[in-house]
């Protein structure tokens, strides 16, 4: 898999500042290779202003004159398709064509079509495709943004591109060990000892008090300073029990 | 799961326009409920235009002064985060994040938090939520634009909520429903009252305590009656205290 055999092909493009938009997705997505086939307005200031920091892109993208320009190298072709078209064509949704792309992209260049703003491919546009790749919209309102789209596609490439290292690790993220289920226990007899100091545990009927607070703690599972945290409360609260009963 | 129980919190947005493109990428994914908090430039027909036909979603937005009014009614809070930050959090990525509201959507109201154009969203802000969302993003360039953000959110919400199978679902197997977020402020401020009264707080140096407090419950998703059970141990602890305090 390689980012470096992938690039997003443009067909068309009305706005400028959506040629920005798709420079800054890819770039926030580690892709990097821009094609524009004959944009209507560019290089232009809404574009820039659109890409952030991410002008390197549109520095080094191509500007070509046609389609055919712009994947004649490419092993791979695939063409993002809003509508039902006349001609059923192999379809897969976003992440299913991720993971073909991610594969392919080991070896061949890849190339992933978008088309204009108001009418996306045409049929001889998307007939060059190896692959149409939809992505699944609301009924209520299906036309996705250019650079949205983009965004999306990009976005299920890096997931496939980055998924078998990452996996996020809850205990390596934590600043403070989990507590152990001794000092659990310890804590628990604590709780309760001081539940009944206070008198809001009747030990004659207990009820499912302690119950229901073990549920709570163990689903929470503390780290150590939190567990401290929590018996200072209670030998804090003990302390006034005491002041309290001692007086006649 | 319920889209209709989602909705989708843009805080302090510099740019109308973003405002537009958020609109337009929650309607393609199927989302209606859009509050904005305190945006710096609204109305603005910037966001009308980019907001295309999802006219309707800018129409029915709910403008609030504080991020509390945008979320007190709501059971689970997801604020979207970028940095690493000095406290750790429950952290998922976009994808099981989404598997996670939309389980939590059948029965409760689920809320995302977007921050700032330039900065997110606060550590005040981050705290208030139950879960840190990530969108992964490579290093080389990890700021996405803010409709970016949300239509990533959006279209993972929508992958899950088309999809055929449903998960064991969470919420429907508890016994009590989740605390809401204004009943988990009055217990925070119990909570800080009563460890002011037995002088384990310092009000003139009071650290971390009350934050690691704050991670702990938000971790945890108090369901209703444990929360009773938490305020009535507070309430007796009061007692308490103002029992010795009477004394000479």
């Amino acid at each position: 898999m390689s980012t470096d055999n992938i690039r997003i092909v443009l067909v068309n493009t009305s706005h400028p500042g959506n040629i920005g938009g798709v420079a800054r997705a890819m770039k926030n997505m580690g892709l990097n290779r821009l094609y524009l086939v004959a944009p209507r307005d560019y290089p232009h200031e809404q574009a820039e202003w659109r890409a952030v920091s991410a002008k390197d892109i549109l520095d080094t993208a191509i500007v070509v004159p046609t389609v055919e320009d712009a994947i004649t190298d490419c092993q791979f072709v695939v063409g993002t398709s809003a509508r039902e078209r006349r001609i059923p064509w192999p379809l897969l949704d976003a992440r299913q064509c991720a993971e073909r792309m991610a594969v392919a992209s080991s070896q061949e260049q890849v190339a992933v079509l978008f088309g204009r703003e108001d009418r996306g491919l045409t049929n001889d546009e998307l007939r060059v495709c190896n692959l149409h790749l939809n992505i699944p919209t609301s009924g209520a309102y299906s036309s996705l943004n250019l650079a949205m789209a983009v965004q999306i596609v990009a976005y299920e490439l890096y997931m496939v591109m980055s998924s078998p290292i990452v996996s996020t690790n809850e205990v390596e993220q934590w600043d403070s060990p989990f507590a152990s289920q001794g000092s659990m226990e310890h804590f628990y007899q604590h709780l309760e000892e001081t539940l009944i100091d206070v008198e809001f545990l009747d030990p004659t009927a207990p009820r499912q008090l302690m119950a229901r607070l073990r549920r709570l703690y163990s689903r929470v599972r503390l780290d150590d300073m939190e567990l401290n945290i929590l018996r200072g409360m209670l030998t804090e609260t003990q302390k006034w029990v005491k002041r309290a009963s001692k007086e006649p």
